[in-house]
């Protein structure tokens, strides 16, 4: 279709969802503190949503995940739907992959022969609950049904009769009821109660023995304090709340249905229904992954287990055959990834105290959450782009290659590092990084002047150190000696004596790479040279004196690269 | 690493956020009435977290799709972070492509090389804001700067001054000031507002010339309703309310980034920075585009346009190098798809009643906005796969081929068409369902028992009709013809009487394909077989009467089919 310059007039086609009367509503004092029952509908809405949705084969590796997270609720599909639909249901039933503390939920529409069909799919099992629904909103008692409210209250109430005549008939199993007033965040909130109320007198349930009541936010229609209002007013005035476990079904239309159904719990919900990383019909429903770590980063244990969340995500992949988003929260490929310069540095920093605090509390800028929790490496966190600068260089250093460079000296580095991240237009990984710096500091290369060949250290009788060794200059070999203080020193005059190589040193330092019998050795050095400027240089080395050895050839080949272009 | 079979006791590690104490907030009774101001940080924020940050043909592309999206305020970056940034946004104020409403703006650390950097950077422009930030909370004082509450005030302070001094100095352009206390979420209310209130002094904004105070969820840290309890406790108590534009920068660590803005807009504030489709560091900033159609849908419009929003996300993929989610509110292409056959029967519902409907209120079931006010069609709407029953096919049906089938025979088709779908075990597309429909009724195909070659039809002096025509039978070509009181019967006699085909009719219909000169007539039958059972037919023809005739021989082909398999 042609494109239009602006967007039709919105106040012609739309109107503003209408407020809820509760000016003393309470949830917005209120917190989260004990995680609400979670059911997955993972298998059920999620499935009903997918391209190609999933055979036995993949359902049965869902409904294994599920169980392993920790989810003991599970709602396993819509079994009057087909015969797919029904054998799988009948043929997990069968298995005994349930697990004792695992219910498995079936969902019906209010059709007597529907009922029958869901509950027949459950024979066999221990516990099961069935869950009848009809949508009670005005859009859909006009549109789509043509009928009014009487009727459509009266079709909850026959669906409610008939589960609890198949429950009774059918003994050797533990029925659950659960009831959904589908359309409720669009629908009169009063009806909804009513029609609730309905089907309790019917199923008569107690507070040992509890009806579920989910709510759903069929399409997200308002911003998501209206939603906890409703679930505030309806857990306000159905009559025999004790004897409901209220839960809630969002969906993400409006991209705030986590924010829904957290705002919903503190209005005083028990339960949630959702799909992992939030699939399901159109925008997807609540995400439980995030609403359970969202409860992990208060301190409170959500009761599901995300510690290898890779692992999760690559089922869930598999099975939905859609991406977990690469910014999803909690499981993103880079929601634990700083590209910005001062994120990574303030990072660092974060670990570095982290070292020296007494206790476990996690304080660490930028990272709501302790990566490694959820089964992810610290080695992820960084990554460096054009837009880093130098925290980020010297990290990716530390992280790959161990080395910890002297401040002044990530400063040069960085320089080196800013001008390829500049041309090369992308990010740079590990192997960049280490590549610049062997080619700046002349480590582990051939390609340089000076190169050590082998070298022996003795000590004079005044005391002062003699370095006598062989050096390959541009390949060629040379039996070469000199005398200073230390090693160091010792080096440096021999390259001024054999070479006119004129540099001093400024600064020194060596630390160990690794531990045990295979810890190597890097030093680093910082030399003014005599027509002033400065460099810098590096070495690695199993021993810690052949390393400063090194970092002094390395500097002077820096110094002589320097000499060469000033030529 | 090894998998742990339970997560860390978060309660060790992690604490709760506390509450604020505004027991008589106002925003949960408000609405959001108006659009805010926008401002897109998808060329700074959004740039900086992406793998492959934007090169200038890349950034050029996007901010030409702000402009023409009408984005009037647009971050283009972060001048003193390199030579790359800094020749970009000098080049682009010098280009002449920003238009005289939109506003460009920079971010710059409190340090004052990097500001009078950033204000070098924009010299020549029109207007510009310069955006000063430094983190004001506990965390970053404390790990990342070692700094007190007195120091951190005095760095915002001296940042503001050299502002001040800058603008001052450079007369040419129109400049506006905004800070930012960065972590504002997670720092203490009132330091924030001293912090603030700091830089007011400082600069002297007035109601004429306000300040822009941005306060960031650095970090998603608690419940959206916080973040609006954060932000009403602040627009409260900041002293010179009125010389303050107010402006929110949500991210999205918990997934609730675009419910904290929206929450915050209720408390009080004037303006939301994000990126479209959320891009950001980690898990992203606000959506503009979800925050924008949530309001559009509530009848409000948000002075951005999105009316291709596909072309939007081809841009913004390219550039990014990210994809826009397939559920992703408003964008994804699965959000106006419905799978199930529940949804598909009532969307079909919904958009007939719209056809009889007197206004132009949007009331379609489980659309919450026109797919076509984003310039999406209707076609893509709805989807088939196992999970669709008979509402989805019929559907696809009357969307590709413009065939209504009565409904007695979509129950029959559909049957057709599930077996095909729990067989194929993926998802069923347009061409799919037409070729069962093909085979199951032989329409347009060549592989039939009866085929129709041509016919003549008469009036005998009685009055009634006369069919005489030639019918191939596997092939073979036989003249034949019948009698009875219309066409149809004419031709079912001769079934009858040459072939021994015999059925009756039970129900008849006929309705134009298309409109004009090119429209086509598609007839349908429904027989019973002498014998028992239904069988229909479906004839396709320019002309309404070899429709008809063509149905019959439909319906023959199907009994005869029926009759070779009882052999």
């Amino acid at each position: 279709m042609p494109r239009t310059s602006l967007m039709p007039d919105p106040s012609r086609k739309y109107r503003p969802f209408p407020p809820i009367d509760l000016p003393d509503r309470q949830w917005p004092s209120r917190r989260i503190t004990t995680p609400p029952r979670w059911l997955s509908t993972d298998l059920r809405d999620g499935n009903q949503a997918i391209v190609d949705p999933m055979d036995a084969v993949k359902k049965n590796r869902f409904f294994d995940l599920l169980v392993e997270i920790g989810v003991k609720e599970i709602e396993v599909g819509f079994p009057s739907a087909g015969t797919t639909e029904f054998d799988f249901i009948q043929g997990l039933v069968r298995s005994g992959r349930i697990p004792e503390d695992v219910t498995v939920q079936v969902l019906t529409q209010s059709r007597e022969d529907l009922i029958r069909t869901s509950f027949a799919s459950l024979e066999g099992a221990r516990s099961a609950i069935v869950h009848l629904y009809n949508a009670v909103s005005p859009a859909w008692r006009d549109i789509v049904f043509g009928m009014s409210r009487e009727q459509v209250r009266q079709i909850a109430i026959d669906g409610a009769r008939i589960m609890r005549e198949e429950a009774e008939a059918r003994s050797g199993t533990d029925w659950n009821f659960q009831y959904s007033p589908e359309t409720f965040s669009t629908a009169e909130l009063d009806f909804s109660i009513e029609v609730c109320a309905s089907v309790m007198e019917v199923l008569k349930p107690t507070s040992e023995k509890p009806i579920i009541l989910n709510l759903p936010a069929t399409v997200e229609a308002a911003t998501p304090n209206i939603y906890a209002d409703q679930i505030e007013y309806f857990c306000r005035n159905l009559p025999d709340r004790d004897a409901a476990v209220v839960s809630l079904h969002t969906h993400n239309d409006r991209g705030t249905g986590v924010a829904a159904a957290e705002l919903g719990l503190m209005a005083g919900a028990d339960r949630i229904e959702g799909c992992l990383f939030g699939n399901g019909e159109r925008t997807g429903n609540c995400c439980l992954v995030t609403v359970a770590l969202n409860m992990y980063t208060q301190g409170i244990d959500p009761g599901l287990n995300f510690s290898d969340i890779d692992r999760v995500i690559e089922i869930v992949e598999y099975c939905n055959q859609l991406p977990v988003h690469q910014r999803h929260p909690y499981g993103g490929e880079l929601v634990y990834t700083a590209f910005s310069g001062s994120h990574q540095d303030a990072i660092k920093k974060g670990f570095a105290a982290r070292e020296r605090q007494n206790d476990d509390a996690w304080r660490i800028p930028y990272l709501p959450i302790d990566p490694a929790d959820l089964g992810r490496t610290y080695e992820a966190v960084i990554r460096v782009n054009s837009q880093s600068g130098k925290g980020g260089f010297a990290w990716v250093l530390e992280q790959d290659q161990g080395l910890k460079l002297p401040k002044r000296m990530q400063a040069d580095f960085s320089r080196q590092v800013q001008a390829l991240a500049d041309q090369a237009g992308r990010e740079l990984n590990a192997a960049d990084i280490w590549d610049v710096f062997r080619r700046t500091y002349y480590v582990q290369t051939s390609d340089k002047h000076f190169q050590l060949v082998e070298y022996e250290e003795s000590r004079a009788g005044d005391g002062t150190r003699i370095f006598s060794g062989t050096i390959a200059v541009d390949g060629k070999e040379q039996s070469v000696s000199g005398r200073g203080n230390g090693l160091i020193s010792s080096v440096i005059a021999t390259l001024r004596d054999s070479f006119g190589v004129a540099i001093e040193v400024q600064d020194y330092s060596e630390h160990a790479i690794g531990k045990g019998t295979d810890a190597q050795a890097a030093a680093y050095l910082e030399c003014t040279m005599d027509g002033g400027g400065t460099v810098w240089g590096c070495g690695i080395d199993e021993d810690v004196a052949t390393a400063s050895v090194r970092a002094v050839l390395s500097a002077a080949n820096a110094a002589a690269a320097l000499s060469k272009d000033a030529c």
